[in-house]
């Protein structure tokens, strides 16, 4: 009964089916070759323009590389309060930028509303060279708390970005999830809503190392290669990055496996808030389902061999002891029928 | 009736003179004098032990190098929510730590208590890599509200740092106005309460452009001359910088100068609150003033020639329209009077 | 007839059987795996005494990585004139250390010698502040020329390294050729010497994209994982990373890959060198060979289907006009003697 | 007989006046003060045009701040190979620009040829991003050994960098010895010639600390107060760095300065070439004198009271050992004649 994380699931068959046929032969190295040329051209489908790409390893590497072309080391980026890139990289958004700035916004449940972005930026306006220019605007989709921006609220959102002169950046380690679950098409809760670049996260969801820095336009993204290779992010055999994507786009089955992720966690929220002890912190819309529960239920569960982390996110102002139950592509109804068992058993 | 900025000030005449006699033949550069050498004596003996110190120009300058050699590019700064250093540098302690994180604390006036602090690093503990570690304790003595923290709060907070396995920074643009005041010996406000070190501020309060980067104990100074030239901090023509220390600690000097701009502020206070519509912040311990008053009162104000600024602080969740006046070591009776006189003619 | 580039080539079958194996069920992420303990396993039995590992994707990643934990921002580099961190790293090592210098040494084929070293770094001794202080001595292993350091010559040069203090790097993207070319064993070549840090690669000599940050001593290890994660280098699906390195090393396949390889290069050189308009740079050693040619013969070649770079090296104070042939594991004797009749027509 | 260094003399007695009598009451801070306007009047007067004005207290501040402008991280500044930000300012460029390098170019005597620096370029054309991308030509006038170009030789050289794509700065630490020499006009030698951003150095000529950073154009001049704030580098009373330019530049007094410290090096070299153990590197132009002299007369004249520096150049392939004197604007006959005695007593 494993709800620690997405990253622990194994390569989808299909991603991996991919990387054997890729493995025929030579081919020039860097991205100078047709599987990288046709993952360009399945994302551009995917998002109906087209588009910039740049291929890297990891999340904390993609959104770096996107801010950094974005905002000059005197500017700031705007983030939720418990934004990934604020909280869990490392401060790798300050390595990639030179120093910019976060700076954070703060809502309930991983969002923000266009209310408090503009309180956040009014007291920047004008800019005056004293304090940090605000540059970026950062969105979590979906958010750190797994919940979901529809597409006017993102249009919201950066149309008060765009009054006050900023770049819209969307981390998208679980756009997959927002995707399936309805929200919105790609384009949709993207460039048609504002978004400039997104970071689109392949890994959590069946690859195997796979996240694509995508430029809706052309500002910024002549940065792209210089960043990317000066940060040793550049594959030399860049056809096994490539064709991640090529198979995880195919027939939409990153979005069957996303659906079936956010299927898992909507089950294991009806078990879980069926727990006279467990209350749940809002109802799942991808595939993490947070709760807050007492220590002495918390502690039996995982005697019982449930898996689950603590969800203590620095700068929480509601003071609220979640747990994070994250499910997966891999997860199976049995998984969550034995999750109902062990709850139903520590009534 | 001038209450923008300590800033605005000149340089005493005392200071002034030590330039002038200073200007005698051909001296080593780069620090390699006896003015120098006499500067440091005399910080030595203020602050009752041996010092290490760098001079520089501000006191920007000053944060970010004391700062560079206090936490790993990986590291944090936890400081209060309106320091200086997170709001009013343009982001030079990320620029000269080379992407360190200013982690905020919040607290009303300016100054955070240790329960805060405790809490802002509890969630932090114990450091792990997804997340950057705290490495140092930043505190504004006086503070940006113009607050002023005891020897016994500046030992409780620099306790908790140390627990977590923090340096202590004091940011000390206004440490004289805090030590005329009454609230400890220089010694006792630092070293002895447990700061590493801190950033003695002289331009405000008389010097031309002075602030020293004062180290009470060995661990980081080895590595300011590098960061300061590397900065472009070092001055060749070194002793035109120490001598305005030797000038404004001698005799005193220093604490007499902020003891006029503490009473200057003192009596502003009382005209300021004795206005019906205009209610103190708090009182006053340094040369600042914080009070809230209408709009149309501010404009009135301004029109019979009092110059003030508003006082917006990003991040300000009490959401206070505050106004700031400020004295300084020369602001004098009749200016005081003068203010009065017109609030006494805008009731 | 491809003697482009050994990143050319594909994944050995082995490796890429590696990582289907380990495409089962789930494992926890970021290193915390089986698999990566039997890496680092592996490692260090290859090396023959206990090693710190960090896992990353290219080579540049690496050596920014070791070079950022061996040298403050105001140090020094000293390298080859053509080293791969000078030449052909877009300046990752600058981005990763936070602008420390890489200040050159000279020297014909890829190597330095210990006066030359000497040489260099006498000037900036002692260190003193205006100038940056020489911490790190890098070598490549094999050289940007092909050129191999026996173990006597490495010593010679850590030797001189350790006497200013520095720290010895060793860039190891082609290390596995320097190996098989027997000029000494992994820990001869490597702790035994002096060098504190090595930069393995496998991706050029079968791997999918895997290098390793080896360090052999304690000191600056302990940066690597906050170093890593910043600049968003750490794997969370970490066992496909780690399990390419024990099938890489298993039964020395790291070395009968590299084997092969050099044989090929012996055999383009006999070839080769034996056209009347061509002269061998220097006998290989590794995988690589480099020559001179007049631009229509290499025209010729060209048209024939004979596919080589031109190796144009900035600061190449020596003039040639060299082209550099490349072999890889997967070269095969039929390349060579196609190559062999390419040249024999165009006599 | 001191021949150290002209940053160890005082500073002009005109230049102190204006220091003093801008102590007069309170004026704006950062530089919104009429002292900064007319000083930027004044430069703009001497240049011939309109400039954009950064001032700062040190020549590396504002050779960093300038070349940050310039050229982003991933670019190269290319350099004369003893040149002042390569060699004397601890990394300076690398930390204001985030890590770009600076590449070097040959040349004997502190000059470069516009057919070495197109050597040094070409190797870089076209631009491709495994290599840093040249942004700007750097050069030193006069430079570090003393020689001046011509504006014809600026031009030319500033026509090479132009063809390539790069911007031009030029390091005027000692600019003012260039045009007292009689090379040509402030604007002959600077934007007529091709040169976007001049340094202008004031401190080593008569001021106490005034370095400016002078933009002929628009381009990255509007970047100057974000670097220069978050550097440290602004001075809050800035009236007392901006009178310094005033009396500096006002009536030529700083030609007249420079013209008196060349007249003097003139001198210098004349009994120092008529020593039989002593040889001149080159005629002097500026206020620096270079020779070559047995270690044992080094003694001798140190012995007897004549001070000055040896000149040890890393990276200077012409193995020279060469000893330097430097003049200043209060260097006087008497000085010259003692230094004559001295050698003659030492024949």
């Amino acid at each position: 009964m494993l709800f620690t994380s997405d990253n622990w699931a194994p390569v989808h068959p299909a991603v991996m089916a991919a990387l054997s046929s890729a493995n025929q032969g030579s081919v020039p190295a860097y991205g100078n070759d047709d599987a990288t040329e046709a993952a360009t051209r399945a994302l551009s489908e995917v998002f109906e323009r087209e588009v910039t790409v740049a291929y890297v390893t990891t999340g904390s590497a993609a959104n770096g590389l996107a801010l950094a072309c974005l905002t000059p080391p005197w500017g700031a980026v705007l983030a939720h309060e418990h934004a990934h890139v604020h909280i869990d990289e490392c401060g790798a958004p300050e390595f990639y930028t030179g120093g910019a700035k976060v700076l954070t916004v703060p809502g309930p449940t991983g969002k923000m509303t266009p209310d408090a972005l503009e309180a956040a930026l009014s007291v920047y306006d004008p800019p005056q060279y004293h304090r940090v220019r605000p540059a970026v605007l950062n969105l979590t989709q979906a958010t750190e708390w797994g919940s979901v921006y529809s597409p006017d609220e993102v249009s919201a959102l950066s149309g008060v970005a765009r009054r006050y002169g900023l770049k819209v950046h969307m981390d998208g380690a679980r756009f997959a999830g927002a995707v399936a679950s309805g929200a919105g098409s790609p384009a949709d809760l993207t460039w048609r809503a504002g978004v400039d670049v997104l970071c689109l996260g392949g890994t959590k969801n069946g690859c195997m190392a796979a996240e694509a820095v995508i430029f809706f336009g052309d500002e910024g993204a002549d940065q792209l290669p210089w960043r990317q290779k000066r940060a040793g992010l550049s594959w030399s055999k860049h056809r096994f990055l490539s064709v991640q994507w090529s198979a995880y786009l195919k027939d939409g089955l990153w979005l069957d496996l996303a659906g079936q992720a956010n299927r898992m966690a909507k089950r294991a929220a009806v078990s879980l808030k069926d727990h006279p002890e467990v209350r749940l912190i809002e109802e799942p819309t991808i595939n993490e389902v947070f709760v807050t529960m007492p220590d002495a239920l918390a502690d039996r569960l995982r005697a019982a061999g449930v898996r689950f982390y603590d969800w203590v996110q620095p700068g929480d102002r509601y003071d609220r002891k979640a747990r994070r139950f994250v499910t997966s592509y891999v997860t199976e109804d049995a998984d969550i029928d034995a999750l109902g068992s062990v709850l139903d058993q520590n009534r």
